[in-house]
């Protein structure tokens, strides 16, 4: 469909999402009831006991999906109001996926104090906190204040959706290739929220070799001008300390993991990595390197994140369940631990993979479940 | 229904509202278009129109309850979790009279300009900011603020819904008892929002004599210690310029209109107003007195907030109409000219007003279309 058909589309349907009536207001009992006066007593009941607000209201099975708009995609700093396609988006599958109750709210404000203070005063109504799109290094500070602070469970899907899922496929994707996950040989392009998050739990689930990227390269000890988040990044990865750019680094790698931008990715960089290589292009709309092309230079192995190619790895297939499980068992923090359970869980629904199906599909109604499941 | 079992039907319901897909997800092709890459397309054509967002997202129909808690219903500052019931509440009201997709926002802080930018953060997601149980006099200066701030209309429901709804109760309550609207004699009991609203639409309907209470008794020009805005109140209404408690100044009083607390008004009060009086005792879920015992006393009509009683004057008969308006005609501004048709438009819906009917019920399918109808 092309981009004309798509804005007409959207025009056409306009929201997305509504809202529903879970009780019926038909007889004067029932608005007695659930509306004046008998909302007086439920609110007296929760003035005295708070923690029953997850029984007694939308605070139960709700989710807040919070962006700023500073790093919408691919497409960058494109504002609340660019930001907010997606976020509604995300409330959409979270209600068809995990029956979850989430609402869009998109700020009108980049000020990572004031994100901070927004999400804590909102926080009431909600049973979790989906942050996303999120530009790094703001998004770290403002998801740790934000589990510091609150009793509900917070996460940056950005980061650790991306990093679920990716680990996911490459657990599925080293059994395709023949080859050990933890011997694999990992370049990062995209030091970012979702790099930096990918690079971390790689590490936890013991991959030993990761070269991250970023737009001046490779990222290793000592390099100039390293801001504090990439400095703790370049100590736990990069083992070898190599630098330069990623027509040096990719040679003789295992595996690439995009997560950066349109076309970064060449043939000729494809063809210079080790033999049965994989190449994850999640960039998007629009990946660092397009699927045929990938092939033909000679990766076993592709993925990207979008549903019109093979081995589609996004996080749709992880915030819905985390959410789920999260919510159902109480759950306030999501721990590397989870993490890799989740990630398991998700690669263990492919009982046989293959260079063409190394991860379930987005629509697979098992994959809730089994992430759910990881929550504990 | 007793207090607990009212709750134990809360607890066993859980949410009273959720969200529903207007989309099917069910194809990779709908993922493709609803989720990614076509949100992708969306968003960039919303970076560049953000005023397409009215008709390409939630905004268009969506309103957010917000609430500080800090005065709920009659019940005072019982916070952001007391506050919850009441406006998941109003959200299931503007859903099933209004179709309109409001979310409830209960705010961890009751500092004013914290309120202010919380709701200014929030905004871009929503078509509507419902304020509401917020006391006085904060609430006048946050609803100022956002409403010179914010694109969208901003109303405090405490204030406008209730002047309009007493407005419409008043007009018919005249007709009963052969009175002119703008001779009577009218004592308010309550200079809070609601009360100060109302006030203020009463003057803008040519009434005359008001008198204002509080706390401290009459509200008159010179009474010690007065704030800015009862000074202010002072000012416009009573034009005696009477002092005293309520007791004194109910004596030959054609109308009572409660907006304080349980049981203030006593019958030998109803006894010492005027011949044909007119009480409304609107305090939640508690009135200021009993219907069958203002009646025992002499008022002609009696009116209180409550379903289970006739002359239910309920902000229910107000806010889905006026927010309804608003979104479908992209009204920003809720003027006194609007409020004054949206209750001359309700008052005209009771065909033949008598003691036992001076409004709509708050189930007549009729009042939304005749309040939107009124908002221009």
């Amino acid at each position: 469909m092309d981009k004309k058909k798509i804005v007409a589309t959207f025009m056409k349907q306009g929201a997305r999402i509504e809202t529903k009536a879970r009780v019926s207001l038909k007889t004067k009992k029932d608005v007695a009831l659930w509306y004046t006066p008998g909302v007086g007593t439920a609110s007296l009941h929760l003035a005295k006991h708070p923690k029953d607000a997850r029984k007694m209201s939308v605070k139960g099975n709700s989710v807040a999906i919070i962006s700023d708009g500073s790093a919408v995609l691919g497409l960058g700093n494109i504002g609340p109001y660019g930001a907010l396609p997606v976020m509604e988006g995300k409330a959409l599958l979270f209600k068809s996926m995990a029956n979850i109750d989430a609402w869009p709210l998109v700020l009108n404000t980049q000020d990572p104090d004031e994100i901070v203070r927004t999400v804590q005063a909102i926080a009431p109504s909600f049973g979790g906190i989906n942050l996303e799109d999120i530009k790094a290094p703001q998004c770290f500070l403002v998801e740790r204040r934000l589990i510091e602070s609150l009793d509900i469970p917070v996460m940056h899907d950005d980061q650790h959706g991306t990093a679920i899922v990716v680990l996911a496929g490459l657990i599925n994707a080293a059994k395709v290739v023949k080859k050990s996950l933890k011997s694999l040989k990992i370049v990062i392009s995209g030091a970012g929220a979702a790099g930096t998050a990918v690079a971390k739990l790689l590490l936890a689930a013991g991959v030993k070799d990761i070269v991250l990227l970023d737009r001046a390269g490779a990222i290793y000890t000592g390099r100039p001008g390293l801001s504090g988040e990439k400095s703790e990044l370049a100590r736990l990865t990069n083992p070898r300390n190599v630098g330069g750019d990623l027509a040096v680094v990719i040679k003789g790698a295992d595996a690439f993991v995009g997560l950066s931008g349109k076309g970064l990715l060449h043939a000729e960089h494809v063809a210079s990595m080790a033999p049965r290589s994989i190449v994850f292009a999640l960039a998007n709309p629009d990946p660092e390197i397009l699927p045929d092309v990938a092939t033909k230079a000679g990766a076993a192995v592709v993925a990207t994140g979008r549903s019109d190619f093979p081995n589609q790895i996004n996080n749709a297939l992880v915030f819905p369940g985390i959410f789920r499980g999260a919510l159902d068992r109480g759950v306030r923090q999501i721990t590397q631990a989870t993490k890799l359970r989740a990630a398991r869980a998700i690669a263990a629904l492919v009982k046989k993979p293959s260079a063409s199906r190394i991860i379930p599909d987005l629509l697979d109604t098992r994959v809730v479940k089994a992430v759910a499941g990881a929550v504990r």
